[in-house]
């Protein structure tokens, strides 16, 4: 079983070694589309086509199954992708909010990019599964950059915390979606500012856990596979190596750079 | 006389602005790659290609002079792009460093992202001009996303300003050049910071000053001009439109999208 993951840029690793921890057999193709992060603050029919040619691109490759890694691009063009492609996609979304419905809810939170929560596809998903749950989405633009940029304690932090977090610790929530994969680094920070009276629902092993159950169902787990790992980025790969040596600890995984993803030939769209 | 800009998003309506007040009878023609901003974040490579292709799309409309009003650009992509291109090409930098010179300096610091600090051009230009005047350097990356948030004031800025330039304060510098477009926006929080001891470099102003004592010399400012406006931005128009509109005040200048900037035929190069 080949398995392709693509993400705007690297939060979408945590994907990535959710889904290797859950199917060590299984080949994984990566695809980070690092030269034209981020996403979540770019229009609706960008997202669309920069979704699409990502794609495309793992189609390419021969995969059996497609997980987006994004959450911008699970709420923008998830419905698109599963109408246009001949095999099964998987979005964080439904997964984490599935995920969420394990254990008891008052209120549900969830955090993501502005565009992620001006699509309403969280709040969409929570209505429809837990009709009687009261919803209250953020959109929390700033976390990303702080991630990226290596800031995951100290003032700035604080502050940002403050900003968005503090009409939600108000609320005294149950659950706290973390719509964002960017966001399981900033887990500590979350874990101590809500003092560990919230849980914390993270998309990555939400997604890894559904991927694994629907598709150890299928006959292709049959087919040989080697559990190889496979990456590729639109950026050069400096970064992405730096990242991805800090990530995955004895691993050093080696990205290859795909220079315009808008060339790669369709399949199956 | 048609003059081509660019920036890697909307960072450079700061320089139009400075542009248009400069020379009311050119036509000016703005590029802004929002689709794929930021570049400060990204690989020299990536940045030189981009530059590349928001150039090729401003000469194949009949430019007359391209001004690179994104400081990363200037840094990375400057010299290149004067070699390729038939016509004069104005950078932030020089111009930036050409204006500081204007004063007394004892010791000068530029603020700016990863990738134009990283490049060193500012430090070059200032060791060429000024050999005996100290340097700082600073990468300022989280400035951009605040900006791009409207977070200009507040807790979250205020240590964000600690963090990057608590250590420029103590330097009782004479000199900050803002090495990005988007930090005139934060003018008033820098004056305050530096309880206004510091003069402040607006590379906007310092870039349209030198653009329009090199043109007004030229032949072609006897070509009739209409002093129009047009504008391009590669994302949706919507946040151009909206940001625009707040930043020109009495002018709703709408924006044209270019979906693929890599598919215009280059010109000159």
């Amino acid at each position: 079983m080949r398995i392709g993951v693509f993400d705007s840029g690297l939060g979408g690793l945590t994907v990535f070694r959710a889904l290797r921890n859950a199917l060590p057999t299984a080949d994984l193709l990566y695809l980070g589309d690092t030269a034209r992060t981020p996403y979540g603050s770019k229009g609706e029919h960008t997202i669309l086509r920069y979704s699409r040619e990502c794609a495309d691109f793992l189609c390419s490759r021969s995969i059996d199954a497609l997980v987006i890694a994004c959450n911008t691009s699970s709420a923008i063009a998830i419905e698109e992708l599963k109408k246009d492609l001949p095999l099964p996609v998987f979005g964080t979304i439904d997964a984490a909010v599935g995920e969420s419905m394990r254990g008891e809810n008052a209120s549900i939170g969830i955090i993501a990019t502005h565009a992620t929560i001006a699509k309403g596809a969280y709040q969409r998903s929570i209505a429809q599964k837990l009709p009687r749950v009261e919803v209250i989405a953020k959109a929390c633009p700033l976390f990303v950059p702080l991630v990226e940029n290596g800031i995951l304690s100290g003032p700035v932090l604080e502050a940002t915390l403050d900003l968005y977090l503090a009409e939600l610790r108000e609320k005294r929530l149950s659950t706290l979606i973390l719509g964002c994969t960017h966001y399981p680094f900033l887990r500590p920070a979350f874990e101590r500012y809500f003092h560990g009276e919230v849980r914390l629902i993270d998309c990555a092993d939400a997604v890894a856990r559904e991927v694994a159950g629907a598709l150890t169902q299928e006959p292709w787990t049959n087919k040989a596979v080697t559990g190889r790992s496979e990456f590729y980025v639109t950026d050069e790969p400096s970064r992405f190596d730096y990242l991805a040596r800090v990530f995955f600890e004895q691993e050093q995984p080696q990205a290859v750079q795909v220079e315009e993803l808008a060339t790669h030939r369709p399949c199956g769209i």
